[in-house]
């Protein structure tokens, strides 16, 4: 059964321990707050702020996926040891045509960690 | 931020008021309870044991994965209105060479109702 | 630019003079002749008929795709150095619901040696 | 069988003819002449330059790859009616981080029109 790990559940006592297991493996959604309805939004989703991920046979980052609330927009698979795996910081920019407002979240599949879960990005529209 | 429904969490009065809603979202892992260390092994992934899933075009299984405990096996995507998704009753057979027990488990993902778990199968190995 | 490596294209005398290459990386389709409207299908995709395919960090098989002409009906990512991919002889089946007469063919990608593609397999359907 | 359409197989005047059908369905990698060796280096993907392909329940573009030479470097799946598939016009960003020289290209599928390759581009690096 894959657990999934999220960023809210996860102490801030326990957050500063593990500092460098917590922020290698959760992906962040970074993007603007609010968006212009039926034009082109740039979302970039990105893998640890300062530590970087490893990225060895057995040991790497799977997927990367790109979530409106229960609706999976985008699903990037990478192959390992290639692309930003090198570095072990998973970058990626997607872009968006909304045409309501988005709660936004994003999943990381580590192979020998499982599944994270980025916070939540609340984006709003206007015309 | 996609929710996780899992069968064990779901509860007996529950599952039988919305019977057709469960039952149709509900991957099941079916294979025998032992496996012969190194030989391929045969593991059934099917959706709903007595009701059809819709197969509209906004309203489908997109994915079905198969876990053993924190690690993706494999990724099935499957293109809407086509394949087991025109009767809404997704199955796939996976064979797998597994070296050690294992607990197994699917996902499946419908793109209106979030992501549902099968109940866990576990699976000793036998030499 | 990936090229595409077809059983077709490939001489009867090159095939026999690195058969265990060509044998190995080579997805075939397996079902029945004949389907019946409407009713699920089995299409088995296996790779490899005599030899194994290596399963190493480096040179593994990473997807097999399933298509009806044109049409990919399904895509099935294998996390490597488990599942079939321990055997190198990847096994999958699928269930089809047809509709129409089909020609089904596969393909499987290795991450040294490209894309490969599958005879073709005609399937005609019986009411 | 998929057939693989390539710009460079189509001549001049046939793309003159049929610009909208060519420019919609060929994507094109965008990126610097030169990489800095181990270091993020951005790699744009985009389909269309001045049409837009459509986005119906039967007809949308389902995935963009990445590729560097025979070696696919990601794999990005698109839900269909969502993100830049509204608009038609698919746009991502990867992020690379290349040792050595490359040659990439991109593959687009249409769920219609089958799968569409995009001219290479030749990546130097420099120390």
């Amino acid at each position: 059964m894959p657990r999934v790990f999220k960023s809210v559940d996860i102490s801030k006592e326990e957050k500063e321990i593990r500092k460098d297991y917590f922020d290698r493996h959760t992906p962040w959604v970074i993007c603007e707050d609010t968006a212009k309805r039926g034009e082109k939004f740039k979302v970039k989703v990105k893998l640890g702020r300062d530590y970087v991920h490893p990225a060895d046979p057995d040991h790497y980052i799977d997927y990367i996926q790109l979530w409106n609330r229960e609706t999976l927009l985008a699903d990037l698979r990478i192959t390992p040891m290639v692309l930003g795996n090198n570095s072990g910081q998973v970058e990626v920019d997607f872009y968006i045509v909304p045409q309501n407002s988005m709660n936004l979240s994003a999943m990381a599949l580590c192979t020998k960690h499982g599944l994270w879960q980025s916070d939540s990005k609340e984006v709003l529209i206007r015309d």
